[in-house]
């Protein structure tokens, strides 16, 4: 074992503060990779304030991991020392499962998450990607394009893959029309990913004063969610709305606005003792819409997500912080003060 | 316009009685038919007691009809006299929009309900099949097949095409786990169907009176839905859940039973007032699984269903009335007391 500085949360009450945590020697499948970003996911407050549930002392998040590898074990064919690398969400699975075989590790029950999960080689807890360092199994480590500067490649680990996932899922093409409810961190990206695909894009925000910025991410057309007629106006021409918005709302609303065999996707989930309003079920009955959910994607489609973006040029809109402006941000985040996603520039943690 | 005997209700409070009809004149694009058999659709029963609406006077229910020709209009092609057809729950659409150019007329817009509905030609209400005779436009009046009696092939014009459009649009297949919630009218042409098309059937019931009745349909496993034990053994397993239950219920305990991208699809829903318990969006999530509805299948899609149950030799369970039977039909439909379609024969209207 070896010790690390990181960033995390002794009690669930408690700010973030420097702390150290030890990480694994490095096996012979295993990429050692000095971190040099770490983009702020608001999973990651949920998790260190308690949300989810009782969490290790401290508590590390961060899934949105950039670096450089340091190290790698000997049987590593994937990685070499200088390369940079980049590790998401997950950071193994069973690798047997169904899911695992077809390169859906994301729906593996028994996947490993970068924090919150129990490592298997040391039964120890995982610590996240607020840290000078981490060592993670060679399958689970994403190649960085080198058209991506690695601050704009952080965010697409979480924001990034959980958008182009059902964007690819669903199978976005030209002349499609695309919705995206919520213009935060992955709503912004689901903009930018949908008009890289070739739809027309379509945002809906309850805020008028985010019309202009929403244009400016390369939205076709932007729609205040609150005002009836404009909804109205839409019925029936969406092949797919893209839901970012966790906080209870009104599906009806926008389950009304999907085409034929459209599908409403929702990328998060309220807490689980609220509820959203949910259709009419005479609403999907009439188009035989569907409301699906969508988690992040596979390792393979991570690394599909980074190519693609490093080929069109995609890139998330980042404010670059210093370990020292985590909590601050968090304060930020909570009040929607970001456009659009935090990134923590490690060097001076 | 011709004067046709039928059964129907004068008013919302009224039990059907025997009245007279006017159908229209025999068009060059029509078919002329003399009805044999209809079948008794909970929607007919929602109809005349004006649940749905102000209906007109009398309100003469009826989308399971099957026939023989009587007579065709100049242009007609597909039918000639003699020949048995059937007609369904639409009698007309544009023809114009997407989903008609694409033949699938029953998500047009401006499709016209067998009953319901409003005759393009006359301007005037449209009325069921509880009657002698009907005269349709050609493109919406379907061949029965020689393999299928017209008892039997009337049931399949509403119940058998609404479970075989869903089974078909979600690609069942041998190797998949096929749910099929509620033993009724839909239910029992689901199981049927979904054993027909290869997959391994399971019925989920609230009644241990049904099981056995699932399984001579050919249910392959049958699942008491109130016992959590037994429920839970189904966690992650299903490709589809056929939904057939109106009445709000509780979908997160059926959506969890879904695998990987998995649909749970309903076919009816409850009065607007009442709602579902919805899945937490927590469970769509994590096997980006959907919820979604569909209604009956389109005028192309509905002869295929009725070759396909002449090829393989599926059939409804019927129980076979006369015109004065209907309302006393009635009060057992609501209490659950038919297996589990009731058919009129029309020979003594």
């Amino acid at each position: 074992m070896s010790q690390v500085s990181a960033y995390g949360a002794v009690r669930s009450d408690a700010p973030l503060q420097a702390v150290k945590i030890e990480r694994r020697e490095l096996g012979a499948d295993d990429v050692a990779i000095d971190i040099t970003h770490c983009g702020i996911c608001h999973s990651d407050l949920h998790y260190v304030r308690g949300e989810w549930g009782e969490q290790p002392s401290p508590a590390v998040p961060g899934h949105e991991i950039v670096g450089v590898v340091r190290a790698v074990g000997a049987n590593v064919t994937k990685h070499k020392a200088g390369d940079r690398v980049g590790v998401g969400c997950m950071v193994d699975s069973c690798r047997a499962c169904e899911a695992c075989q077809e390169g859906e590790e994301q729906f593996c029950t028994k996947q490993i998450g970068t924090y919150m999960g129990i490592e298997k080689q040391t039964g120890l807890p995982t610590y996240g990607g607020y840290s000078k360092a981490i060592i993670v199994t060679q399958d689970f480590v994403l190649r960085i394009p080198d058209g991506l500067k690695s601050e704009h490649a952080a965010p697409l680990l979480c924001a990034g893959i959980t958008t182009y996932s059902p964007l690819r899922h669903w199978k976005v093409a030209p002349g499609q029309k695309v919705g995206v409810v919520g213009l935060g961190g992955l709503g912004h990206m689901a903009v930018k990913l949908a008009k890289a695909m070739g739809a027309h894009v379509v945002v809906f925000t309850t805020s008028p004063g985010k019309v202009a910025d929403a244009k400016a991410l390369g939205a076709d057309e932007v729609v205040l969610s609150k005002d009836a007629a404009q909804m109205k106006a839409y019925t029936n021409s969406f092949h797919l709305i893209i839901d970012a918005v966790s906080a209870p709302h009104d599906l009806e609303a926008f389950s009304g606005l999907l085409r034929r065999n459209g599908t409403l996707c929702l990328l998060g989930a309220p807490p689980i003792t609220e509820s959203h309003v949910w259709p009419q079920v005479f609403t999907m009955l009439m188009g035989r819409r569907s409301v699906a959910g969508s988690p992040i994607g596979g390792i393979r489609e991570t690394q599909e997500m980074l190519d693609f973006c490093a080929e069109k040029g995609v890139k998330p809109e980042i404010e670059i912080i210093a370990p020292d402006g985590i909590n601050g941000a968090y304060e930020r985040l909570v009040k929607g003060d970001i456009r659009y996603r935090f990134v923590i520039d490690m060097a001076t943690l």
